[in-house]
């Protein structure tokens, strides 16, 4: 399964035909629309039997491998570093990876949508990108939701909209999220306070990894918990331009430490790179922080000969499943370490030539 | 007076007509011979008064000045950061440094020989050398000891031999010590075995910077305390010998963890390497124990780009004074920081060409 994977991996690094907003890039790592959906002719997830979940699965292997370009995946056919690696690559969730019904993964030939049958919800379908970049995501994701609606009947309310598994998603089944990169807003204490705001106006706020002050590579995922009672665009236009709000605020605390905390600040940048491109033995942790240097650095203007990019693939790639997949052999958590810096050393070697 | 003190550090760096015993002076920094000496004619430290004090500093001006090359310093002409830096240039004992009384210093041209006068005793005559170079440095500081007793007579008793002012020193008055880098043994934990081994039979142990566990950069000092009843050749003979058994022990410690844990010793001493290639900000600590991971690495021949006199340099002129005296201002703790990481980065760059 090995290469069909790292396809995978391939596929979620920035695509090359998506326009980049370079201005936020470095802020925001990433945007992602997912919208939960149900057949009507189907009972919901707890009510499913085994030939109910049967039948889901044959009915949407039809429709989406019939109308779109890409692969379907039984997930019983995926080894569990497979499936941990779609889980890395941010390909399907944490729930999907443990299920034990039967459930498929579809991935569009391009990479940029993928759904999930027979999650919580029947469909699950997502799509991400890196930047801030909703409007072309959220096209993508509802292109595929519609192509899907053109066959099959989706359970569907007049006064609650789309009815789902769980009541928390009824209405649009819509989620819209950015993962935002806040290193000068951890470095002034302030980090805590400007997300509490985020939660007061009904947003859903956690660290990527780890929990609390624990957080790793100052990573924050902020996402909508509202899904009834608002547009798709009224959900889409207030994370965006709560994104805006943080990004501003982002930007203040970085002026500061530039202006009082400049040698400190290019000393943690410039000790990171070096570690980076130095180390023989580095845990995926440590690589989640370093790197965060390194991109404060790049976002900042003093790193100059490392590209966004290269970073997002190190971090994506440094995962514990994912480094497996990259080497195409399993590892026990030492050699993981070794080979993770063997490869960090190598791709940022070959971002200098 | 800063640029004659920058001279003084450039004459301690190895002179370059010193031959080198390349095979240790990875793990034998340096040898110091130091001689004291009385002379017959005038009271001992606790019974001299100021004219006392005064003609002596005169006489032993004329001796030097007149019949050896090099600079005599009254030590009241000195500030302090002088002072400090001839301290950290180990041309000076921190008795010397705190001294109120008259006191002088003289340096041979060559850098090779120092000469403290009205020191604890009235003379006390220092040679130093990278590596493991006794015959060398006794040959230079007695001659330096015979120049000054063809014109002066010391205090000498037929059964004890040379009269000091503390009885420890009396008899040859000589103490000689090597400078050892030991840091498998410290990595191993076995370096408090081999020591306290050392102190059984006569030596006297420290860890040159920081005491016990706290020892910083991996570096101990070894020094003989029997100065009577053996001649000054057992006494050298029986430090080098010493000090080969201790290298053994090294050595060995070193191929157990080149055969055990080679990748942790690669990975410590390419990320210090790093560090100290790119830090914008650097205490004079953190240097030490960098710095002793890269001597480490150029031992086992890991590191082949960076000279160990390098090295040498670097943890000399990053020491607190000397660092003020090399950038010719006088700096706070926080501005010495970020200026001995700029040197340091360009020191390395150099080497690299």
């Amino acid at each position: 399964m090995a290469s069909k994977i790292i396809n995978n991996i391939r596929w979620f690094l920035p695509s090359q035909d998506r326009e980049k907003n370079s201005e936020y890039d470095e802020i925001v790592v990433s945007s992602r629309i997912r919208i939960a959906r149900n057949l009507a002719d189907l009972p919901f997830e707890l009510k499913m039997k085994h030939n109910h979940c049967e039948q889901l699965l044959e009915l949407l292997k039809n429709v989406l491998t019939g109308k779109l370009k890409g692969k379907f995946f039984g997930m019983e056919n995926l080894s569990m570093l497979d499936k941990e690696s779609l889980l890395e690559c941010y390909l399907i969730s944490p729930a999907f990876l443990k299920s034990e019904k039967p459930s498929a993964l579809f991935i569009t030939e391009r990479g940029n949508v993928t759904v999930m049958i027979n999650e919580e919800d029947h469909l699950r379908i997502q799509s991400l990108s890196h930047g801030l970049n909703f409007p072309e995501i959220a096209s993508e994701a509802f292109e595929v939701e519609t192509t899907i609606g053109e066959e099959l009947i989706y359970a569907f309310d007049k006064k609650y909209g789309f009815l789902t598994s769980c009541p928390t998603n009824i209405g649009t089944g819509l989620r819209a999220s950015v993962l935002l990169h806040l290193p000068a807003l951890v470095f002034t204490n302030e980090v805590e306070k400007v997300l509490k705001g985020a939660v007061q106006i009904g947003m859903a706020v956690r660290g990527l990894f780890g929990e609390g002050s624990d957080t790793k590579g100052n990573l924050f995922q902020i996402s909508n918990q509202q899904t009834l009672g608002m547009k798709e665009e009224e959900l889409i236009d207030t994370i965006v331009k709560l994104a805006h709000m943080i990004i501003d605020i982002e930007m203040k605390a970085r002026d500061v430490i530039m202006n009082k905390a400049r040698y400190e600040f290019e000393d943690k940048v410039a000790r990171s790179l070096a570690v980076l491109r130095s180390a023989r033995i580095i845990s995926s942790d440590e690589v989640l922080n370093l790197v965060s240097a390194v991109r404060f650095g790049v976002g900042t203007g003093f790193i100059k000969d490392v590209e966004l990019d290269t970073l997002n693939e190190i971090i994506l790639v440094s995962r514990p499943a994912n480094i497996q997949i990259y080497f195409g052999e399993v590892l026990e958590e030492y050699e993981r370490d070794v080979k993770r810096a063997e490869y960090i050393r190598k791709r940022l070697q070959a971002e200098k030539k």
